[in-house]
């Protein structure tokens, strides 16, 4: 019997993806090995604390303090760089691909900013860099959009690409809780991070969408040219205010390309989405994507996003690829490797002439005349009502009043929305949400 | 400049597939060639009659009757068999493959029937057969499974895989009309083939789901070692029945298996599903299939699973990841290609073992007594009753009756419609849909 090939993996980070990685590697590892011919072996594993007692146990002659040391090793052929953050990940994952190693990442947020940079890199010195963890954990979305729809030029890309915010919205609507007590308890059951800016503001679905953007369009957006807007000022009663308008709200990151202007926009914000859009339907800690391609039309993907299993199920499958290739090394690429060519003139689309139809919420002083007054404001911006419901507030003297507007652009809404808050009858900053009439 | 590598591309078959592969292709050949650094060229493209009026227009030239002569042209390296049947297509599908040639299908029957042999011969003869267009058309379900999933087992896979069958219940239940005349109406759309057959009576989703079970179970499972029901003995009566029930009704392929005892089912029949259910909710020709892995968990994926298109789509992504193959031969091979480690133990559930709940619909003489009679039948057999609607029936002197079943299993079952069917009292053949209680 001839001595299969060794591949030596390194694992860069050792908190819960990085265990569930080993975990499911161990686990799945002989089928694998028969399956790619070769053997995997993990060779190195760099974590913060040598000494913390962990439920995966390895040997200690592999565990190591320096991450560099694993990215430099000329042993090591992959590399799966599972840190976060975007200091020492990024610096690991050049020297990596500087020495022509396959680097494997789940780290959005050092893609989203440094994607470009680690992309060059890759093609100057021959390595690989390989993501599917970054989007939607599990769900094999990157590979969909690199290979299995590499015949399609993508229209619309829209849909839910953080757990955590569909968490929320979902408990707020079902138990009709307010958003401060449903967010104490998403962090209590470790659904949300201590810190949960980054998810309920919007910013990692927007690092996410910049990945996904970029798959689908060959340019790097960055999160500054997009709208970005998070989950926090939802109420329980915008539920029922979109249900009785025939809308479920979702955190959606939205890609459009417009191919006869050749202009792109990247948002994330809250949205009304019709009930029967089954996105709409999309509820707890999972994620969901609506890819439109000019051939394939309408596809969808839906799993959960995050978490150690998941993640483990992408970085593995990032493995098996990766061993494909190094079996063949000598010039050999995916075609999913290969940038879209250079965007001929494409250009992002002025954030404030994006066009659309708006739900907005105002507390307004329960007075005669005030409908009037912010029906007027409207039409000199030239936006037009499409619905009105009144009803009262929770606060002494106040109501609470929801317009829907036909289609308006960014522009009129940002300059209705500034007048508004200077009315005197308007009692507290107005609330914008954005309707999406996507069918599917 | 060096002279790019050119690959050779032959159709055979011509027919509304072979079209949409040619036009598409041609449209998004600029950028494929780019990204994949080669010149792709249709060399020649087998037809049943030359003389044929076609929209897309190829050079006389290039046009042949003759499909096995391109399956033997040592200039074609990628052979695309689109003529459908299972003679001529098994014939020019091992020729290419013995010649080394990586053969790209769509044909589920023919995969279903010869699968083994073309494996095998593929690794025989360092050949390679791709047939992502074969399962949930332009839907990137097999790359899911082999690649994006491979750290996975399957315990659940299921969903629709027949768009006609889908159309028609969707139809049925909408518009609350009969079978007969929405079936009649798909075929005038061209929803449905002339002969109805192939997708009402289940085979093309048993085609479908013997394709998902090889590469999930690397086993292959012949439709007559399946339980394959359609559906066109479903009533718009059901739906409401269904719907009182709080189900919806779809042709679903079902492949379980049970990874303590080894044993695996497949099966396609009508199938009550949760309301809530995703795959409940999908409607129209769209196919929708869930995912479950003991890794990921639970993903689902959504798309148009037929026409020209949609199709094409999937054969141009098989054509990619061929190319990549082709630039770097010699003994390169996906992942995706190797078989499962020969399934060690793994056998099929006996069918009639199979448990579930059970809708029956029985029309029965309306008298006095008949419930009676039918309980004692199904209490002989150990079918425990979960519920009962009594509706009156269409045709004088009669009702319908309609029970629900809490678990049993087919055994039970077969042996309680046998003799129900002997009963005075029952005037019909009683109707045996199985509900599913998945909820994603």
């Amino acid at each position: 019997m001839s001595k299969k090939t060794v591949i030596n993996i390194g694992l860069c980070g050792f908190g819960t993806v990085g265990q569930g990685v080993w975990k499911h590697l161990m686990r799945a590892r002989a089928d694998l090995e028969s399956r790619l011919g070769v053997c995997l072996e993990i060779s190195a594993v760099a974590v913060r604390d040598l000494r913390r007692k962990r439920t995966v146990k390895i040997p200690a002659r592999k565990l190591t303090k320096d991450a560099m040391s694993i990215a430099t090793d000329p042993k090591v052929q992959i590399v799966c760089e599972l840190m976060g953050g975007t200091d020492l990940a990024l610096k690991v994952t050049l020297a990596a691909l500087s020495a022509g190693k396959v680097v494997i990442s789940a780290n959005k947020a050092l893609i989203c900013a440094h994607g470009a940079e680690i992309f060059a890199t890759a093609r100057k010195h021959g390595g690989h860099f390989f993501f599917e963890a970054s989007v939607a954990g599990g769900v094999p979305i990157i590979k969909a959009l690199r290979e299995g729809l590499v015949a399609n030029r993508f229209p619309h890309i829209y849909g839910i690409l953080n757990g955590t915010c569909n968490y929320i919205l979902t408990q707020m609507e079902e138990r009709d809780e307010p958003y401060d007590s449903v967010l104490a308890e998403a962090k209590q059951l470790g659904y949300a991070e201590a810190d949960e800016a980054l998810d309920v503001q919007g910013w990692d679905a927007a690092h996410k969408a910049a990945v996904l953007a970029w798959l689908a369009h060959g340019i790097w957006v960055h999160p500054d040219r997009m709208i970005v807007e998070g989950i926090d000022r939802i109420t329980p009663a915008d539920f029922k205010n979109a249900a009785t308008l025939g809308y479920g709200i979702k955190l959606l990151a939205i890609i459009t390309r417009d191919f006869v202007s050749n202009e792109l926009s990247v948002r994330v914000h809250p949205t009304l989405l019709p009930e029967g859009n089954v996105i709409a339907n999309v509820s707890g800690v999972y994620n969901a994507i609506s890819v439109t391609g000019d051939v394939v039309g309408t596809t969808l993907y839906i799993g959960k996003g995050a978490g150690q299993d998941a993640t483990a199920s992408a970085v593995i499958s990032d493995i098996g690829d990766a061993v494909a290739l190094l079996r063949n090394r000598k010039g050999m690429h995916l075609i999913s490797e290969v940038p879209l060519p250079a965007a001929g003139g494409l250009k992002l689309a002025p954030l404030e002439n994006i066009r659309g139809c708006y739900y907005l919420r105002l507390t307004v002083r329960d007075e005669p005349g005030v409908l009037a007054k912010v029906a007027s404001v409207m039409a000199k911006h030239h936006v037009s009502i499409a619905s009105v419901i009144q009803n009262p507030s929770e606060v002494a003297d106040t109501a609470s009043l929801v317009l829907t507007t036909h289609e308006s652009h960014e522009r009129a809404m940002r300059g209705t929305l500034r007048q508004l808050n200077r009315l005197a009858s308007v009692v507290d900053k107005p609330l914008l949400l954005r309707i999406s009439e996507f069918k599917a």
